[in-house]
This record gives structure tokens, sequence and C-alpha cells, in this order.
């Protein structure tokens, strides 16, 4: 029995019942050309095979002494955790949608291990679909994508194990740390948050600092400064999934004609259809909104080479011009980086504990602040590199399925793939009318540099 | 905004992640002779044309100044209510029965008003099933079954409305006083246990006449005399329902060959059932199972006719002679009956208080005390005497999906149709292995009784 990690235990109690903090990867796979009728059955047979899961997969809740502990599921039964489903005709990708948007409105049962797998077939051009939910307190976002890598095989002749049974060895190879995400970084400020709520010194340098960088440059946003938002309200137990790929040659176009960063050009993107979407509604705020994103800082001091941070990114959408909104934004961003590398790694911890300060007492305490310290979370996680196939089935899209908060109703989370990017938008359906339009703007954001 | 009336909060209160306390019902309807392929879809969006819901399906939850209060939803979505489903191939019982069970293990959402319904297609013999969903505080089992009746037909060229757009004067005059279950007697309990857990008078006078009247008959059961068994433990988030009709002259030959009631039959197929199945399990108690059922007192001064009460039945199953434990069965209810008659209401009221204390205690406080007042909850519903139409569709199931709780991991709950008694099991999956066993048990004990 093994107590529960501080970041975990953040994660299991920050959940609520309009909250669940669950992560889930959505898979679209086609069937080879010589695929009968029952290839959806007989790949979910082959997946069943594996009644024998692996760490942690066969890890559940207990509690013990007021402590939350890992013990291994002596009674686990495959049955209650892998599920078959299909999709009414037409059974377009609108339906899928709406069904994976139902299904991880769910909460997970604690009583067994966290995590849930659904075969879904009757989709109209014939792909099969993978969804899986797994409790962020087991896994996080690139933890999961590099999980699935090992379950599927660039080779399409391949038999691959369930995700549930792959060894732990492996996988731990696979993902030597845990990395930081959005979510990690809140979830840690949260329970920092708890614990320090009395002595914020840090914090309040940080503010200062802060303030003083925000009148030496107009561009460079830092905590309080996000307007409040259609998007930061409490949310309800609700969700609307939307997900679509990009081509990954649009966005390095426009990138190489701006002379930008892919990562920028996504935030360009969000950007534009946030702006779109608000207008839409009449709900567009005077000031620009902001979105935490982690970003990767390379350092030339730090040994593993890669420091990931989380900074806030200006999206400008208080501007029409796209290329005026294109260029503030990355002026933001790279300012924030600058900041970053002048800083030793205690002094980003301590800005990332301030920037999530806001949001972290909101998660940990249920109550809502008068300000934000961002309005939308936008994540952007690696991805398998090369075309993976899942026994034999090409597998076409790979999307993230991430976790509204209170506060963030909404969270774009998005991996690369491929050829492609692969963008997955999850949030609070009572809050967001018609979200799944945002796909069609976040398109004609790309479409307006040039690409 | 209406506060919540306490009844109906306690039914929120005593919501738990595991102890979800909505209703379910089940219909399976085969669709006329000329239908086409597309006959759920039409009758979908012949459903889905009534957009807008009538009280209590467009009330939601609002918390003022700390008190729960039902408000009209003005952002009614129907799209979040109202979902269509398509069992996976082969589409047996047995897979609609799996997702009835998971559609049903999830909470609703409580930032909207509290009931859902799913159109399931796909049924291997072409049958439509219909599965609704509905908070306990807004309805109970009786109200639901009359409200059934209300959106079918007994006629075949009848067009109805939706469930959700029956006018409240309708329904209303359907159901003219709030009835009394085994749930809503429980969390009535559970209120007054949390408002009265100090001064147990009452109680402990009754606990006393329970004793005495245990010595003068060895078959009457009481308070404190339910062993502990495999269904009186803590409950999981997962559920498992099974659900099967049994033609009511089968049942019927039995009572008049045992000069017994339905309702002793019932018991009696229940008691060989769970007895059978406990056995398999190596886990049957010594000492007899004892049920807490709800029963109708029929008294000469009454003005309403009819009087309900919660009684607590022997169900003999330590003895292995059928008819010995219908027996034993026949004359535990008769005790009971004959006891009830003789106390006035107020008198009653105090002895269901009893009863329900110590699962009343355990469901507001979480606790297990270390004995039980029943095993196990069967209840038996009134329904429609005739056979039913849903826009053409002819009825061939209606089943109750009821609420197992912490300290009842399963309930069985039965409602007349037509010419048979729609049998509808729920248990936590977890606790009961096999629970579908029961089913066939069922009928093997009805068979015992030569019917």
């Amino acid at each position: 029995m093994t107590p529960v990690n501080p970041m975990d235990l953040g994660f299991l109690l920050l959940e609520r019942r309009n909250q669940p903090m669950h992560v889930g990867g959505l898979i679209l796979a086609r069937p080879p050309a010589d695929a009968g009728p029952d290839y959806a059955q007989t790949l979910l047979r082959d997946m069943l095979a594996y009644q024998q899961p692996e760490a942690p997969f066969n890890q559940r809740l207990h509690r013990r002494a007021g402590v939350w502990c890992w013990t291994r599921d002596e009674e686990f039964d495959l049955d209650s955790h892998v599920y078959h489903l299909s999709l009414p005709e037409p059974g377009r990708i609108r339906e899928l949608l709406a069904l994976v948007s139902k299904l991880h409105s769910a909460l997970l049962d604690r009583s067994k291990p966290l995590w849930e797998a659904y075969v879904i077939e009757g989709v109209q051009d014939g792909r099969i679909a993978l969804y899986i939910k797994v409790h962020h307190a087991l896994v996080d976002g690139v933890a999961a994508m590099k999980l699935m890598q090992r379950v599927t095989s660039t080779d399409p002749a391949a038999t691959v194990v369930a995700p549930w049974a792959v060894p732990p060895r492996i996988r731990d190879a696979a993902t030597p740390e845990r990395s930081t995400t959005a979510l990690t970084a809140l979830a840690d400020a949260a329970s920092q948050f708890r614990r320090h709520a009395g002595s914020a010194k840090t914090v309040a340098t940080e503010v200062l600092r802060s303030i003083r960088a925000r009148k030496t440059d107009p561009d460079y946003v830092s905590v309080f400064q996000a307007p409040r938002s259609l998007f930061n309200q409490r949310i309800s137990g609700s969700r609307r999934f939307a997900a679509q790929s990009y081509a990954m040659a649009r966005i390095r176009d426009a990138a190489d004609r701006h002379q930008a960063t892919i990562n920028d050009i996504v935030l360009a993107m969000c950007g534009s259809a946030l702006r779109r979407y608000l207008l839409d509604l009449g709900e567009l705020p005077d000031k620009p909104l902001v979105a935490m994103v982690p970003v990767s800082m390379r350092r030339d001091d730090s040994e593993g080479g890669n420091q990931v941070a989380m900074i806030l990114a200006n999206l400008a959408t208080h501007l029409d011009d796209p290329l005026e909104r294109l260029d503030t934004t990355v002026r933001s961003v790279n300012q924030s980086k600058q900041r970053f590398s002048r800083l030793s790694q205690g002094e980003i911890l301590a800005y990332m504990t301030t920037v999530m300060a806001a949001h972290g007492a909101n998660m940990a305490l249920g109550i809502n602040p008068g300000w934000q310290a961002f309005n939308v979370i936008i994540s952007n996680v690696p991805g398998p590199p090369e075309p993976l196939y899942w026994n034999g089935a090409a597998v076409e899209g790979v999307y993230p399925v991430s976790i509204p908060i209170d506060g963030a109703a909404l969270n774009i989370t998005l991996n690369s793939y491929a050829d492609s990017l692969e963008f997955g938008l999850i949030g609070c359906r009572r809050t967001l009318p018609h979200m799944q339009r945002l796909l069609g703007y976040l398109d004609d954001g790309l479409s307006t540099l040039g690409a």
C-alpha cells in the first residue's frame, strides 16, 4: 500500500461532481481494407484477452487512517472497465463527439482502478473509435501520450498489447520523469495554496515585479490582468467535446511566413477563434484575453535540456487585425520567455505559484475571486511523430480530452501526430453555447495568416 | 423559487458519488409491423419536438442563502437531456442491461433539471428501448409509473406526448398525493435521524415491543434481527441491472394453490432466489434474511382506503424446504399486518421510524453499524393493468430501476404490467458478483411452488 503523492492527491481533492479530474484520449482508426464486419468485435476480444492489468491500472484508492493510499485491486473485473458501444445512425463525427462528451462528464468510480476504455463502432465512415479516460492522479497528459505510442505500432502488421497491460518497466522508460503540464501546475498551486495560504511573501514580491514589467512593456501580461469573461465562471458537470486535425504543413507555412514558432501560430489561431466566438455572443471583453500556456524553456545551463514553465500569453483579442494580434502575442510570449531565462529555477517556481495562486485558491476553496490570472488554458503536448497502427488499423486521429475547471470553463489541448496538429477542445456545456463553432474559427484563423 | 421540501431534500443530502439517488425506468417497445428502418429516428424526432418541458422537468436546483430551492431553468437545453444510443452487435438484452447499468451509475448534473432520457436502438430482436432516469427528489416510483401511463396509450393509433411535456395538471390528477415507498420512508427516517438523533424515546419503546413480540412468535422478525450478509456493506458507484418479466398467471396460480397473496409469492420467489445465490457464493447466513417491504394496509376506519406501511418480512432463507419457507414468510407478513392493524397511524409511523433508524443513521452519517434492520429492499409498485402503446409501438416490458444504498447493496423493485410482473434488480456491481443469476433463480423459485 503506497500513499498517494501530494500532486496526485491534489487532483483527488480538487475533484467535485461538477469538476471531474480525469483526462482522456480519443483515437480514430481505419480498419484495413480486408477487414470484415466483425473487425471491431475481434479487436475488442483481443484486448479483453489481457485480463490482468499492470500498475497503475490495477491500483485502486484505499483510505487508511485518514490517508489516501494506492492498493492493488484484488477483485479487479475487466468487464467493468472496458465497454463496447455503438453510434446510432447516421453515425457522424458529431454523434461520436456527443457520446464522448457524455462519457467524459461522468465521474470515475473510486472503488475501482480509476480508468475506463470504450471501443465505439458505428462511425459512418467505417472507422473505429477508442476513447480512454484515466484519472489525472494516475497519469498525466504527456505520460498518456507516450503510453499511447507503446500500445500502437508504426508497423501495420504488428499486434500490440492493451493499454492497461503494458508492463511498468517499459512505461517508466518511456516517461523518465513526471512532466509538468498546465493542470499539474494548477493542482500543485492549489495544494501549495492549501499549505501556505498565509505566507505570501514570494507572491507579493513577484506581483511587484510583474507590475513593474507591465509599465515597461504594454504587451507583457502578468497576474491580475486577465479580464472577466464568459470562460471564467463556475462550471456545470456537463461537458462538450470538439476535436479536429489541422495540417502541420499549413501551420508550418504560416510560421515561416511570419517568422514565428509553431506554438505562436497555435496561440494566434486560438486568439482569432476566441475573439470571433465571443463577438458572436456579444461577450468580447475590451481587454485582451490571457491564456495560460506551458512552454518549453531551453536553458544552456540545464542538464536535462528542457524545462517546462507556465507563461501567460496575451491573445490580443481586443485587436481586429490578425497580423497585429499575432505580433502582440509573439512579443508577449517572447517577453515571458526572456524573463524566465533570467530567473533561477526557484524563481520560476515562485512565479508559477503566483500565476496559479488565484486559480489555485479558486480551485482549492471553491470561491470565485473577482480577478483572473488567466482566461483559458492552452496546452500543447508532444505527440507521436510517425503514423501509427492499432492492431493493423491505421490511426488517423489522436485527440486529447482534458479538464475544464471552475473559473476556466474552456481547455484547449492539442498534440502533434504525424503530419498534423490534433486539437481537443473541452468545455462546460452549459457555460459555452455552440462551442463546436470554435473548430471552424480556428481554421479561419489559420487561413487569415496566409496558410 | 420554491424551497425543496424536507423529504426531497433528504434524497439530495443522502446522495454521494457512490450512492446516486435517482430512479429509472426501462421500457422495451416493439415497432409496428410496417415500421421502416428509421422508426427509432422518427420516434426520437417526434419526442424532440417537445422542446419546452413542464414542471418538474423544467426545474433546476439553486442554492439561495444556504437553502436548496427549485427554480425554473431559463437556459434549458433539451439536447443535454435526451440522448440517442445504439447497442453494438449482437445487441442482446445482455448488452442492453449492461448499458443501462452503466448509465444508471452516473450522477445527474445538478446544474440542470435532474432527469435524462435515452432512446436506445440496435436491440437484436428489433425492439426499441427507452431508459429514463429522474432524481428521486423530483419524482418517486409510483408517480413515475403513473406518469408512464400518461405518456403511453392503450390505443395503438394514438400519438402521445414526451414524458417531460405532460402538463402538471394532468400529472397532479394522476398522483393526488405523494406515495410512500421503501426509499421515501428511508429518506424520511434519515432526515428524522438528523433532526432527532438524540431523542430516541419512541425508538426505545418500539424496540421493547418488538423484543416482546419476538418472544411470543418465532417467525415474527423485528428490528436488530437481520443477520450480517453480503448485501449489507458499503457500496461502490458501479451498478448492475437485471430485469425480467414473469407471467402473472403463473404467480396467481401459485398464490391460489397455497392460499397466499401475490405479494407472498413474490417474497417466496425472492427468498428462494437469494438463498440459492448466497449458497453458490458460500455466503448464506445461519439466520434468515429480512426484507423491508412496503405493504398496503387496508383499514376499515381509514378514509383513503389504503395506507402504506413498511414491514419487515422473514424470508426464511435458513430453511431448505420451499413450502416451509413460504409458510414462514406468510406468517411473518401476516403477523406484521395484524400488528399494524392494531396500531394508530402515529404508532405506525413511530414503528417505521424505528425500523428505518439503523439504516437512516447509516445513510445520514455514512457509518455502518454492527447490526442490520433488514438485508434487502423488496418493493412492489402498482403498474399499468392494460397493454400500452408508445406512439404505435407495443410496450412489451416496463422495468423499474431503483437505488441500492450503503448497507443495502441490492434493491428488488417490481411492478405489474398487463399480464406479467416486471422485476428490476439493481445492485452494487462490485459487491454482488454474477447478480444476473438471480433472474433464473427467481424463476426456479416460482416453479418450485408448482407454477
